[in-house]
């Protein structure tokens, strides 16, 4: 386990909204942030869908993570988020990725995935800025 | 208690995600949507900040709230959201609103503010699109 | 007219782009920006409206106003744009204002207006990031 | 020449703006599309850098073209854009593809690319939703 990954768990650790949703870390390294979600009941709306705030959680603690991992201890400014298809499924996961890194501030990608006993689909893209938290 | 705001408020207690949450119904007419939360430990990031996450939940689904208020059963299908500055206090309070709607989507702005004992402040504001449910 | 209002009209005409467009500063003061747009068959697209893009760049461009307003020199660093119907009339107006500010960004919002002989309609609004250009 | 691409060229032709511009197709094929744009000094701002409204455009068309290959005459409904550093050089190109397609709307991203002497460098990068012009 890399110094950074050590670094990104301990982070996730320590956010009680992330430990009270089960977040886990599966990629972080300089430039990329993958994170997961196991989907259970407690994460789901009214249709039997995870609810879009879920995967907007995801998403915006992914790209966070990507940003934080050129920037240091960071936060979203902004993102914009499309969602492509209900998520149905066993899991989701999070794929981040820095496109443009300043000294303060980075801007991500993201993909969110869910995957599912059947394979797995792209449910949502999002898009935005991090910036590094001033010491 | 209107009708429209009975139908709202057993969406809201048939979304799983939002009963973890502990999130509350307090306007919604044609037009104009209001959740809340009271902010607890379990909603905070590792700086003792609400999460973005529940930030950009709250916006979302008030959003959403705002777009079903005038199209019947919605979703998002995407918005962006600005962080304005930490949210700490102990409700937030969304308020969203539709700028323009036509048969099948409105486009909707949100507003997230911060209450607490010193007053209040918006945290965040939110721009997207709702969808109507076909059927 | 105010100092700030000329250095903003100055700006705009050294902006060889704006000048092709013909971009008009109406009201620039610390928080606000009005620019404005005469419409012309040039400026239209296939089915005879106002080319997105140009109700684009004028959202893009009042953002940077209102931002720079506050901030001095400055660039959108992001805007999202929803277009809530098509374009037309005589003339646009896109005004601009700040959300919140802080030393070296800004969050804008801004709504593009179709002014014509049968009254004015929002035909965009848009919500981005403008900062401050480092000197 | 491809009987969709010669369909793309019209309809460029056929937008004042885009002819005002100069923007060129360069690939129109189902799900992707890039448009580009010869750099003079009239599309730049007053640092001399291509003006963001020009950048804004590109991307905003190319994406509508992108939709438009799956779902047939199309307009953007919304996107967002991240500038990431200056546009300079001799040409931009924005290269956009489908994510996500139903059969009214399509959910595309875009890079914008500026290509000089010195080779390219993305400038910006745009996502947003595309819907299908009912007849």
């Amino acid at each position: 386990m890399s110094e950074l990954f050590e670094f990104g768990k301990n982070i996730l650790e320590s956010q009680p909204f992330s430990v009270l949703l089960g977040t886990e870390l599966e990629v972080f390294e300089p430039g990329l942030a993958n994170l997961s979600l196991k989907v259970r009941d407690q994460l789901k709306q009214q249709h039997g869908f995870v609810h879009g705030g879920v995967i907007s959680y995801l998403a915006d603690n992914a790209l966070t993570y990507a940003g934080g991992s050129v920037l240091g201890d960071s936060v979203t400014s902004e993102f914009k988020i499309n969602y492509l298809r209900p998520a149905i499924g066993k899991k989701l996961l999070a794929t981040a990725s820095v496109l443009s890194a300043g000294k303060n501030q980075a801007v991500c990608q993201c993909n969110v995935i869910a995957i599912g006993d059947d394979g797995e689909c792209t449910v949502a893209v999002a898009q935005g800025t991090i910036t590094r938290v001033a010491k």
